[in-house]
């Protein structure tokens, strides 16, 4: 039985999985995130720990390689360019160095978004679709692109960054990119809570908003109540999102765009606000595609960096 | 020595020419398009004529089937959506049939624009740059992206549709393709004369563009001389159409841009309206990618459609 683990290393915790050839998680593990001493053990302590658990896996078993997903952007030659998360400060061959340290098994690495949509286009919402878009809506913005089954890196490892596309350059807030009106100051977590005040700030409206301090959860648990200052600003929100979309399908012109991230647990209710916007703005070619929610949560940077292995077997 | 012969379908011309595999050009020949009869004509005139000069250049020639450039959407599967220019109303599978009408020589075929692309990222402007995005600027904005050296259509035939990637959802004039603010209503040569009318009806300055009728040629002849609400109009024109590469970039993330079609031909002059707003809006890891004048004028369709066929081949 064909085999790979997958890593999916996040800023506090390292997720690692032993998944089968046809996408079944067969063990899951998880372990600390060590940054300290710039991020210097991050590496080793996934060898030490593969190490220990591959001796117990070993039975009938057969493992292709390491995928590795972390947090920071990879070009298109594998080399980690930084990763804030984990401290790297300087381009690393994060691949190359694990494989060294675990006896030359072969590894592959890509962006920790990057991975999670490869997840989701493999086992989760995607459904096999070779042209999927991920979008995760968190603090910030993320995204990645699956094209005939692969991930898209960009020449730079800067492809898929949907948060940052351009919505607005008159806006005069900085985006943490140090640019302006980029897609992440409306469509985040953080970006909701702004347009709600925004909303609720130009009207006398009563609002269930006003008697309980600002989330995304709390934006979108209002809009599941009727209230119509939480409705504007799912319109606000879904207008700038779907805007987003339809850019990205007059490049790439995908089947599937999945909504993943924290704001995505809001459930259902959210996807009318982006598909509205979407169909409107989208070429009417490309106005088609599916938009759907995430299906693989925490699992997808686990599956999909499994994948990166095992994409080349079947 | 193979050779494939590439075949631009223009809605007044047909192109075609014998391309060698290394990309020289053995020979150039043009007919007239026919679109009556609902564009009944077009294949069967390619097909006569290329029975014909094929005795013709018989000796030492091993030509390995035709590459088709279209004026329309091409699928994923190679059906011809629709073509306008062409009288087509009806999907058709313009490769198999006129295939079939040449004894089954291979016929791979693409969107015209997406041919060009093809073209100048293989012999032209792209320098065998493995990921480039074209960008056509004439009546409308045309667009097609080349990833790792072969043409990406995206699952309805829309990708690189960069003309309709929408710039400004406010805009109250109607794009021709029926929605508001695509790039095309300002980077087009239709789109500069608009934005110039705008500039000159805001201000009272003198300018050299008051004496002549508007065109995209006059506005960049007027900023060649230094006149300054064609440099107004200019720098308005660099920051739509710069801002629509950095959206490019944020998903894509390419290497090269190529800018072309009929207002390309102003020159080298364009360029840094272009670059300057494209740097900046661009995300840093995207931001030094090469903008430049596309290299082979009307020749990049003919050799972008033979390349359909001679990319396997090396």
């Amino acid at each position: 039985m064909k085999c790979a683990y997958g890593v999916d290393v996040g800023g506090t915790a390292i997720k690692i999985g032993l998944i089968e050839e046809d996408g079944r998680i067969i063990k899951k593990w998880e372990i600390p995130t060590r940054t300290d001493e710039s991020g210097s053990k991050v590496l080793p302590d996934i060898a030490a720990f593969i190490r220990g658990i591959r001796t117990e896996n070993a039975e009938g078993i057969d493992i292709i390689g390491i995928g590795l997903g972390v947090p920071g952007p990879v070009d298109g030659n594998g080399m980690v360019l930084t990763s804030a998360n984990l401290h790297w400060e300087e381009p690393i061959d994060a691949a190359g160095i694990l494989s060294e340290m675990l006896d030359d098994t072969e590894v592959r690495v890509a962006n920790d978004a990057n991975a999670a949509a490869l997840g989701e286009a493999w086992m989760g919402a995607g459904d096999g679709s070779s042209d999927t878009v991920m979008v995760t809506l968190g603090t910030g913005v993320g995204g990645g692109v699956i094209h005939q089954g692969r991930i898209y890196t960009g020449v730079d490892g800067a492809a898929g960054e949907i948060g940052h596309l351009c919505v607005n350059p008159a806006e005069k807030v900085r985006c943490n990119c140090g640019r302006h009106g980029c897609l992440e100051q409306y469509a985040s977590a953080t970006g909701i809570v702004r347009l709600a005040t925004e909303v609720l700030s130009g009207t006398t409206e009563n609002s269930v908003l006003r008697q309980r301090p600002i989330s995304a959860k709390s934006v979108w648990d209002a809009v599941k109540e009727g209230d119509e200052p939480a409705i504007e600003v799912a319109e606000r929100f879904g207008h700038y999102l779907g805007w987003g979309l339809a850019l990205v399908a007059g490049v790439i012109n995908p089947d599937v765009y999945v909504i993943g991230g924290g704001m995505s647990s809001a459930g259902e209710v959210i996807l009318p606000y982006i598909e509205k916007n979407y169909r409107a703005m989208a070429l009417p070619a490309a106005s088609n595609a599916r938009v759907c929610l995430a299906a693989l949560g925490n699992d997808a940077g686990i599956l999909g960096a499994a994948r990166l292995m095992l994409q080349d077997e079947a």
